[in-house]
């Protein structure tokens, strides 16, 4: 079990390696698909086999709430309940705590909240949260963090790294399940000296990961990109460096480009579902009417099921009659997109030319304007939140 | 192409046979999943071959207004179109004009009707059900006919009756493609004397294959069971029976006995996205709590590739948590039960053992009740005339 550094184009660069996991290995820089209610959305395992997926995302706020976690220990845990014998990375539901429930009172000893299901509540510690997450049996784990608004000021978001701290410490004590690792969470929202200080006190406690949270929830893209720069030199060489939450292809590739190692995202599962679907020249939206007679697939070339089986016409007819097929099919090609990128990421940083492929990628790929990106983000936590 | 009769339990009853179309020979009797859109609902292509299905149903009226004939021709016709080289039946669409659109019109010439998509005004005849059907390509097509509610009286069915006839000789005399094969609908509601002129009729039209149409769709099941016993003898031996939205497993053994070969109905893919499950002993409600922690697949022994891969815990938990991948698991199981019940059937018609099962299956297969079977089909058709 580890992590294993296979190269690095520069000290503070992008670097490819191999995470050791008890469910096989898996090659880094990785894309998570993200599966919180024990299901990525639309796929069975097998679509995820055939993908070429190694390790998904579930989420302990979820499955603590639904089904709960005694049942799916009872089941054997969550790899056999949900048929994935690849690897699982469990968030620790920190971040849902506090982007969907509606109602929040936080102590040193943890969170009360309520579900957003039913209103009922509920109560979080550190200790709880690792607990649970042991009784699923992911491969990685997360601590529990504290999760304030990007736009929070910065006496707020001191308070919250501290207790932030104080959390992990508790859930590293807590932590018994031999082989399977708990990452911690740098925090400190878009000030470099609380990221500096957040890095700095977790490094010390010699953790088997660390991601970096609070990134990419609403801030301008050059404040993500730049607390990146400032936390990734302060974290151990030796350890996976995990970027919550992002995301898109181009902001991948910034990440990877800052020596990420690890990231998920919902956004090419749930921008699929709303016929947003990735090609090397940027989304493309399958109800356009451009699409209603096109014989080829929607990205010629691509090996995806999807884009082997059906014309675009077929699937933007789908789209249309709001047929579930098209949901499943545009997922299948939008995470095969996010694999295919991750094994060109890959290739290049281990053949040295990954500053090249950085490029070219940057020339062809048309990103979605980022007010347009942002505002999605905040209309679905509100949506979510509502 | 054509049928071949492979063993009859008697003149009147129970008999298997061969389909041979151009995309393959379909044992008989058969049941065919409903793809009205041009995709069985949830399923992509290698989920119906995994399942075993060989024939699928698709509609005239929803691939008329949605995508359109020319843009399934344009593309290759409706096989290439929908990824399936299985054999396909495409209805008229008849059913679907007086179900489904708000408003009509009926003449010798044709029925005009508004689409149920966006009101506008369309017009259908027997030619142009058979054009557009020989531009879809299925193996095989349905002459238009004339769906008058069940409840409706004699000389108005009557009426409905002699229309259908007269346009399925015009579908005949408009028919040219070769290898494709067109079968006649016998009408006549829940009249003996109209059923008999209806069979007689198309019978010295000589079609190749011959369906009973405007049955079950809201009169008492004893009505639809002697309909068929006053009908089936006054077809041709040697040509394919059809009997069309049927039905429930319950349904087609009880059909199978009166000697139908073919059936289709969306009740086994429908009831499948609303959690009714199918097992030898009847419909099971995933939805119950009696599911929430049993560890064994929902039915034990079946070889689908939901009960293979998944404890019926999880299919619940989907379900509850409302996740697109039931609707799909779910299917699959329904579809993939429909195909063992007609594999039992027909190997026990070739062993001479027919007698024997139904009296098995009836013991053993607990329907649901008959008035709820009613007033949901009604529940349905009224929310699809909405």
């Amino acid at each position: 079990m580890g992590f294993m550094l296979l190269k690095s184009e520069s000290p503070h660069g992008a670097r490819a390696g191999e995470l050791v996991t008890p469910h096989g290995m898996v090659p880094t820089p990785v894309f998570m698909p993200v599966g919180s209610q024990a299901t990525v959305k639309t796929l069975a395992p097998d679509d995820l086999r055939a993908i070429g997926a190694k390790m998904v995302l579930a989420n302990n706020y979820h499955l603590y709430l639904r089904p709960g976690i005694e049942v799916i220990e009872k089941m054997g845990g969550l790899h056999k309940f949900m048929g994935w014998d690849g690897a699982i990375l469990t968030d620790s539901g920190g971040y849902q705590v506090f982007s969907l429930s509606p109602l929040r009172r936080i102590t040193d000893e943890g969170v009360s909240f309520r579900s957003h299901i039913d209103g009922r509540e509920h109560f979080l510690s550190p200790e709880l949260a690792v607990q649970y997450q042991e009784s699923l049996g992911a491969d990685v784990i997360m601590v529990l963090d504290e999760c304030p608004p990007h736009d929070e000021s910065e006496p707020e978001v001191r308070e919250a790294v501290d207790r932030t701290h104080r959390w992990a410490e508790k859930c590293r004590k807590a932590h018994r399940r031999a082989g399977q690792a708990l990452y911690a969470i740098v925090k400190g929202g878009v000030y470099p000296e609380l990221r500096k200080q957040s890095a700095e006190y977790l490094t010390a406690l010699d953790f088997e990961g660390y991601a970096i949270g609070g990134l990419s929830i609403g801030e301008p893209k050059s404040a993500t990109l730049s607390m990146l720069e400032t936390t990734v030199p302060l974290l151990p060489e030796n350890k996976p460096r995990y970027l919550m939450g992002v995301g898109s292809p181009e902001d991948i590739v910034e990440g990877v480009a800052r020596g990420i190692d690890m990231f998920d995202c919902a956004l090419p599962t749930r921008t699929a579902r709303n016929g947003a679907l990735l090609t090397w020249e940027g989304r493309r939206n399958i109800d356009n009417a451009v699409f209603t007679e096109m014989e080829a697939p929607l990205m010629p070339g691509c090996n995806c099921y999807t884009c082997r089986s059906f014309s675009a016409a077929y699937l933007h007819h789908l789209f249309k009659a709001k047929e579930l097929l098209a949901y499943r099919l545009a997922t299948i090609h939008n995470l095969s997109f996010m694999q295919s990128l991750m094994e060109r990421i890959r290739n290049a940083v281990l053949d040295g030319t990954f500053a090249e492929f950085r490029k070219e990628f940057r020339a062809r790929y048309k990103p979605t304007d980022e007010a347009v990106r942002v505002t999605q983000k905040q209309k679905w936590l509100k949506s979510k939140r509502g």
